[in-house]
């Protein structure tokens, strides 16, 4: 073993846990074929997998879960259980093993691998109640690890262990050097990463192959412990695992040079044999050795059960009130709701991109500085925290600014498949920021999180309004996404009226409206505007405010088409996957369709201009709006 | 100046250029303070703006200009021009004051800064004609610059040097350590990095503050040389550009540490001043020496002009053929086209994220090993990377899992923000590919890629379609997407036929249709099995194949509206943002809408299964579809 910069001292706050070894060095090796056979087993029943990369993985895991895992089974939901997190999670035939060795699945299900309806799937899911989020987009295991370590060390959990299986291939991802860098600044020691050095990717070799010390040197000068071992080697192997557990304010990365396919000649080390069963499982099978029964007793948390911050709610939340006619941007009535919800709820925890003076989840950090956690300017690391912690039954709010949300769009797609429930907050949306340009503005925001499987999406357009969903989506499953204004907008909404996610209000309305008018967030206002000038006209116009975009309010829509025939939709957003057709989509399912339906939005690249001349440049302003609605009754309604 | 495993050595192939210095210390301080001015100037003028951030780098940014930069301004297109890339695109003040300097810009456009309609908008972008990329969306710079090295290096450029400015909060981003690792593993030494360290982000400190060495040894532990130096020592600055530009076979980062705000006592170093006007410009402007009028006269490039390989262009395409009735995947008829267009258009460069087995660009890779990039598991690298070429004139295909592109979401945004003319390709689309699971599955893309402002996407179904879009694709501005199935479907199409961007193919039509159904893609195969079905029950139904999802061929779907009167869209994808709204958005501009439009999709989350079975659970199989149209027409036509 090679080890560098070992850092092991008397464990003070860390307390590692430890036990009497189970299994021997030969116990272990046989276990470690035992997991190969059966991935050669599983993946040639399914008649697709990835066999290979389960076999250069398979001792790494026997010493783990045999030696080093404290995991109890029957009781996923002990706080007090490690966390194993497969990155590789095409390495699901290894994982599925581990479960039938340590008997939390049976053979029976075992084969039901990757066939419709199994829990078993192709990449691991959280349909398996021992998997707390999903993998099989490379290089979202250690953020999410890194999340779950960080709630371990600083929000009263019952002290466990983070273990992430990487491969190789995935250390190319940004996410991960965002994930080591966090990780090695807060000195994560509960958090060891396993890293898979089986020299082939799914092409090809790696970058780096078989240069343990390219990753160990890396890791060094984020400040890692590392150790450099033979992955096949069980005695270094477990070494290793004892020296993780035991180092001091460093996060361990065990790096395991390994062979893919390892103990099948024809395939062992092979290019061309990825993602697909071993060309003669039967022969492989005997060359390892045959078939094993060997059951692990995998050893349960140790320590007695402690509650984190999830437990205890403190009964009314007090949200700030704003007076109807006051100006204030949605960003601040964020800031100041997600405070007082902190102080009711002690299951929140906060999340930003070192950006919190302008999402203002500041106000938070100020009152709960315990519970928020500057991600710095890393997005994807920021979600993943956000996954990770949600897994533990935290309440993550995340912030930044709406345009920098896509930066994490990979880790919210993911999140989906997670199950998990993290709410996101997008800042600074549309043009309407003003002079900072097209960079800094959301305008692709609602079409990335309106196409998230099972997603809500709120764009409140006043600050009660927004105080209310802020502290609706505390209870929320799934993505929720809510999105906030830089510029101030008036209070239209007093403190008690209620915001039901999939509902709109009807701001505008009488007998004789001819058309509707249908915004959020800045443009209700552009809305209302627009709807006072043509009233002076004599034109009577309805206004909706459709402040929940996803669920969309049907019944409101479905009424105002029936009653004025005419529905124009207008938006901070281009023109594609945003609220238009949030709107088009409840006239697309058998729905009597409205006589007109038009769109307003951002259709043009914006540049530099004030925020009252950018509205106005995309058309999306009152008088932009009174213009057109003139035309279209010129032309349709006359 | 601390310089740390310097790597200087008589340069081979590359050649440093060299000329005299135009200024001395004492003058390079003046044009540093100049600088400094100029950006308070005119972020006063504009109101708004970063002048603290621009005079942190003023010291830095004024021996670049006036020693080291070779650049023509009135032949931007000049292939031997460096390139210089404000990765910390809010310091624009400074690029401003640098393009004052060199007499690029006049007094009077610079105090157009942020207002409506001016080039020098709050975050630089391609309307000014030096400015190759945008920036604002923090560590983009860096993956972009190693995009303009690698081209340098390999593909026949007139020798240039790729600087790129970045700031000390942006070195957390994920995308910045991609870069770094593919730069240091390609030995990108025309590549400098210079890291303004000026200790404070936005919201205050940085996690390294005036660490300069975190940076370092970080950086040279993925094989970089690096300079750490006082960023206001203007003999060092002047010296480290220098031993940068010698350096051979690595890149170079400058560490600079330097002071936010320097040279205003009431600004510098202190919090809270990130992003806003200086207090007292007047007095800043006293303080800092008052207004000078330096004019340099930036070196122009030594060397003769070399035309990259980007011109020959070896006239028609040999596209492959493929036979009615054949199956083949539209992923292998990409990989053949795309090779057969590398043939005949030498413009062409092709980048992979370690799929390209899977994506099928190796066969592209195989007949033009030169041009291919390989950019392992990093797609945000790989996507940058594209757009730093077609900077240069060359014509990029990118392609991944689509699943993956997500990844890259923030870059293709910011694409679309540099007018950027690239081609992205996603495999692996939808529930199709099987037993996967969702983690592989494409079910978001088409809602990204319609929402990126002036995008094209394409969606075929068959190989010679995909074969002409391929080649289509060549000529086409702007970010276009291609999304490509995992499995083979049949080909429905000669290879002599043609299809038209915006265009689409009515496959089955009769004068007594009562339904039309769209789809694209696999789906184009389910709907004619469908059509088939229901036309031997005596009901004939039109078939539309909408390969071109953006734009869409708003002719025929208003006919098939007019003359059958429902239609109904089925599409591999959510039902947010894709084919679904494409269509719907046909009929929101006024158009007669059509009597139901109706949407299939995939609403719920996929497991693992085979693709017959995926599509069938996701209710957009033939038999799902046919069932579909037989309730519809009890319901509503009868």
């Amino acid at each position: 073993m090679n080890s560098r910069r070992a850092n092991s001292q008397p464990p003070h706050s860390k307390r590692p846990k430890s036990r009497p070894h189970h299994l021997n060095t030969e116990q272990l090796t046989e276990l470690g074929q035992q997991l190969r056979v059966d991935s050669v087993r599983v993946a040639d029943a399914a008649g697709s997998g990835h066999p290979t990369s389960s076999m250069s993985a398979a001792d790494l895991m026997a010493a783990l879960l045999a030696n080093h895992l404290h995991y109890d089974f029957d009781r996923p939901d002990h706080p007090g259980n490690d966390r194993l997190i497969f990155s590789k999670g095409h390495a699901s035939p290894l994982l599925y093993s581990m479960y039938l060795a340590a008997g939390a699945v049976d053979e029976k299900e075992f084969l039901t691998y990757r066939t419709l309806g199994s829990r078993l799937e192709g990449h691991p899911t959280p349909r398996l109640p021992w998997v707390d989020v999903a993998t099989g987009s490379l290089g979202q295991g250690l953020p999410v690890g890194v999340g779950m370590a960080l709630a371990g060390q600083r929000l009263g959990h019952t002290p466990y262990h983070v273990w992430v299986l990487s491969g190789d291939s995935e250390m190319a991802e940004g996410s991960v050097w965002e994930a080591i860098e966090h990780a090695g600044d807060q000195h994560l020691d509960s958090l060891t990463l396993v890293i898979d050095v089986n020299r082939l990717g799914q092409r090809g070799p790696t970058r780096h192959q078989r240069d343990l010390d390219a990753y160990g040197r890396r890791l060094r000068a984020f400040d890692w412990h590392t150790i450099e071992i033979d992955g096949h080697d069980l005695d270094a192997v477990d070494a290793a695992f004892n020296e993780a557990r035991s180092t001091f304010r460093k996060p361990t990365a065990i790096i395991a040079g390994t062979r893919k396919g390892r103990g099948v000649a024809s395939v062992e080390d092979r290019e061309g044999m990825h993602g697909k069963p071993l060309p003669d499982a039967e022969s492989a099978i005997e060359e390892l050795g045959g078939r094993r029964s060997i059951r692990v007793s995998v050893a349960k948390p140790a320590e007695p059960e402690t509650h984190p911050r999830t437990a205890g709610r403190r009964g009314t939340i007090a949200l700030p009130h704003y007076d109807v006619g006051d100006s204030v941007a949605t960003r601040d009535a964020y800031g100041r709701a997600l405070a007082a919800l902190g102080t009711a709820r002690e299951d929140v925890v906060v999340l930003d991109g070192e950006v919190s003076d302008s999402t203002r989840s500041e106000f938070f950090a100020k009152e709960h500085p315990e519970r928020f956690f500057e991600c710095y300017i890393a997005e994807q690391q920021m979600i993943a925290a956000a996954v990770g912690m949600q897994a533990l039954g935290h309440v993550p709010y995340a912030s930044t600014f709406a345009a920098f949300l896509t930066r994490a769009h990979d880790f919210l797609r993911m999140a989906s498949v997670s199950r998990a429930s993290i709410n996101v907050v997008g800042s600074h949306a549309g043009v309407s920021i003003g002079q900072d340009g097209p960079s800094q503005m959301g305008l692709e925001d609602l079409a990335m999180f309106r196409a998230i499987h099972g997603s809500t999406v709120l764009h409140p357009c006043d600050a009660n309004q927004t105080a209310r969903l802020v502290a609706a989506m505390h209870e929320l499953p799934g993505v929720c996404y809510l999105r906030t204004l830089r510029g101030a907008t008036p209070v239209v909404y007093g403190p008690d009226e209620r915001f039901p996610v999939g509902g709109s209000k009807v701001l505008r309305r009488s007998d004789a409206d001819r058309v509707t008018l249908i915004g959020a967030g800045v443009t209700v206002h552009e809305c209302l505007k627009a709807a006072d000038l043509l009233a002076g006209e004599g034109f009577p116009v309805r206004v909706v405010d459709l402040y929940s975009v996803k669920p969309v309010d049907e019944r409101t829509l479905q009424a105002a088409a029936d009653e004025t025939g005419c529905l124009v939709t207008v938006e901070d957003h281009h023109p594609q996957g945003g609220i238009g057709d949030a709107v088009a989509e409840v006239f697309s399912d058998g729905r009597p369709a409205p006589k007109r339906l038009v769109r307003l939005a951002v259709g043009n690249m914006p540049g530099s201009a004030t925020p009252a001349e950018q509205l106005r440049a995309a058309g999306i302003d009152a008088d932009s709006i009174a213009a057109g609605l003139r035309l279209l009754v010129e032309q349709t309604l006359r």
